[in-house]
């Protein structure tokens, strides 16, 4: 899709060729618990650790960094869940988020845009932002199945 | 990343976020084999049908739509396989191509973007370019060991 935008100079339009957007997201492990953290910028609520990707950094990169920046933790164990990409995931613009999981021990301290940091059991889950919900029932549901991902 | 361009009228700098672009890639299985087609565009040579996603369609969709315009093929039972975003997989710029499994019958036709569709075994394939023979071995493997995903 292309998307105009004016030049912040001379206030012609620009046409710029317009993609989702490549987030992560990671479902931490802790002695069996999950970890998710507050949001401090909107939309306000629980969510997974996770953020944007940068140019020139692999996707596990960025799920590693992220998960470190927003929680203090070194995860291990880092692997590919599935990619999430309907359009009205989320409400700010159209991002499509691969999910990984990983292990970490320890107790992880809120960081960078999260306002507090907290371990939840299946049937113990916070409202989620996002999709969250969704991924997190596909996890279990994958997990009870002794699979490693969901089957779709 | 923050990137610089400038704008075509006035030559100002104007700053904008750059991320990894997302695309997808199809592995279609017709008769047990693997349809693959050769690219028009650089770089040349032969690939998974697959393209650019657009803002506002899912991957799922952007996978269906890009086997449709490039093989003349309605596929069935889309699968997600695995994403890769290696930063150097695509020697134009960082993209990320969420990996798609599905199965067609018929007589592929190259349209779109395509030089010529044909089919391949995995004792048969020929050059591919981007990463699309780790891909394809990483698919061979994981069928193999009757999976319908890479353990990674």
């Amino acid at each position: 899709m292309n998307e105009s935008m004016r030049c912040p100079h001379c206030q012609n339009e620009i046409t710029a060729h317009r993609n989702p957007v490549p987030t992560v997201d990671i479902i931490i492990e802790i002695a069996g618990k999950i970890l998710l953290i507050e949001r401090k910028n909107p939309p306000h609520g629980w969510a997974l650790p996770g953020g944007f990707v940068d140019y020139g950094e692999s996707f596990e990169q960025a799920a590693a960094r992220e998960a470190l920046e927003e929680t203090g933790l070194a995860v291990t164990g880092l692997k590919q869940f599935h990619t999430y990409s309907r359009p009205d995931r989320d409400p700010r613009q159209h991002t499509a988020s691969t999910v990984y999981t990983a292990q970490a021990s320890g107790a992880p301290q809120a960081e960078d845009d999260a306002g507090r940091a907290a371990l939840f059991t299946e049937g113990n889950l916070p409202p989620l932002v996002f999709d969250h919900a969704e991924i997190l029932a596909d996890y279990y549901t994958a997990k009870k199945a002794g699979r490693g991902r969901p089957d779709k």
